[in-house]
């Protein structure tokens, strides 16, 4: 009787699944291709061939190239939010910065998106480029998150009281961004420990103390 | 007699002037084109177009589009090298920090350039890039050169002796680096503000005095 209702379910749910795992492959196959060219470098008709499918083919799962440039990144900004849950339940403000050097070292494992990342911010300053927006909202919302994380830590006496948390959560998204630049030049930089010296810096005795012997239940990658 | 010598050496003269300014020319619209382009996507014949001259006309100034790049990147080094040496002679170590705030407000001047710089460096991290080499160079002398500075106000007692020199040169190079991104998403980045707090936290009572009072006789830009 199994085997029955697997027979007849079976073609339609391997149809779903295998485009679910074809679409997969046509977003990590496009990280690849624009982190390689350039977003406007890249063409449809290349990534498709990469994919080994046709144009056509391709265009069925997105329409053009921007909405294809769309699902990338929001793919990325998805992965990167999971990982701060459970430094957030773990230990709040203090967590959100300590996911943030976990998550400069595990980026080490992603060359291809964070150069896909770096050239594509680079890229996207001119405000007809179709990622425009979507940087500028998403420095937005990474210097307004850690803005929280640092005025939190203060309220708790992580982080010293005289630090302006806006300016300095400007200052750390910068401190990301440019660590990355170099370490895909040279990826002797190791981007983790000069974040978390910087972080350093602004910590309390207290702060310092829960900052280096935090357990994080389900740590990243 | 004068108007019989300048009529004598005046075509020549004009015709030396005339190439000089034809390469400047070139040279700026390259790095406009390179700028807004990304080097890949640029090609010789838009640059020549957008100068009003033939392809011919370029290549007989520059043999290839690499040629031009490796220009273009030397005459920005040239110039920010100029600029430092009034820091150096009027105030030392200190005096390189102090100049690398100024420069980072001169950038917002020249957002062009800053946009070249950020998008190139990020293409060039491709081994294979032309400019890959010049990248991992500059950013070696910028370290090393930050580092240098950092130690010596160390020495002289303007910057905390607990700092670690090399790995906060890393950092400081990362951090103007992350605000000029920034800066080219929302212009209402200071990076020059951001830049000099995160030098301030480094100073000695003694080095926040002088980085503060410093003048300097010929300033950026």
């Amino acid at each position: 009787m199994t085997a029955t209702v697997q027979a007849d379910s079976g073609p339609a749910l391997r149809g779903y699944a295998k485009g679910r795992a074809r679409r997969d492959a046509i977003i990590a196959t496009a990280a690849e291709q624009f982190a390689e060219k350039g977003f406007l470098s890249a063409t449809i008709l290349e990534i498709a061939a990469a994919c080994g499918i046709s144009r056509a083919g391709l265009l069925h799962y997105f329409p053009d190239k921007e909405s294809l440039l769309e699902t990338v990144l929001e793919a990325r900004d998805d992965e990167d939010q999971a990982r701060f849950a459970p430094y957030i339940q773990s230990a709040g403000a203090l967590g959100v910065l300590r996911g943030m050097v976990d998550l400069a070292d595990h980026n080490r494992l992603v060359p291809g998106l964070i150069e896909l990342f770096v050239r594509l911010s680079a890229e996207a300053s001119s405000p007809g480029h179709p990622a425009h927006d979507y940087f500028a909202s998403r420095y937005d919302r990474i210097r307004s998150g850690t803005e929280r994380a640092l005025r939190g830590a203060v309220r708790a006496g992580q982080v010293r009281s005289d630090l302006d948390s806006a300016a300095a959560s400007v200052r750390l998204t910068a401190l990301m961004d440019g660590l990355q630049a170099q370490w895909l030049l040279d990826r002797r930089i190791d981007m983790a420990a000069h974040l978390g010296a910087a972080i350093r810096e602004w910590l309390t005795p207290q702060g310092l103390h829960l900052f280096d012997t935090l357990t994080i239940p389900q740590t990243i990658p």
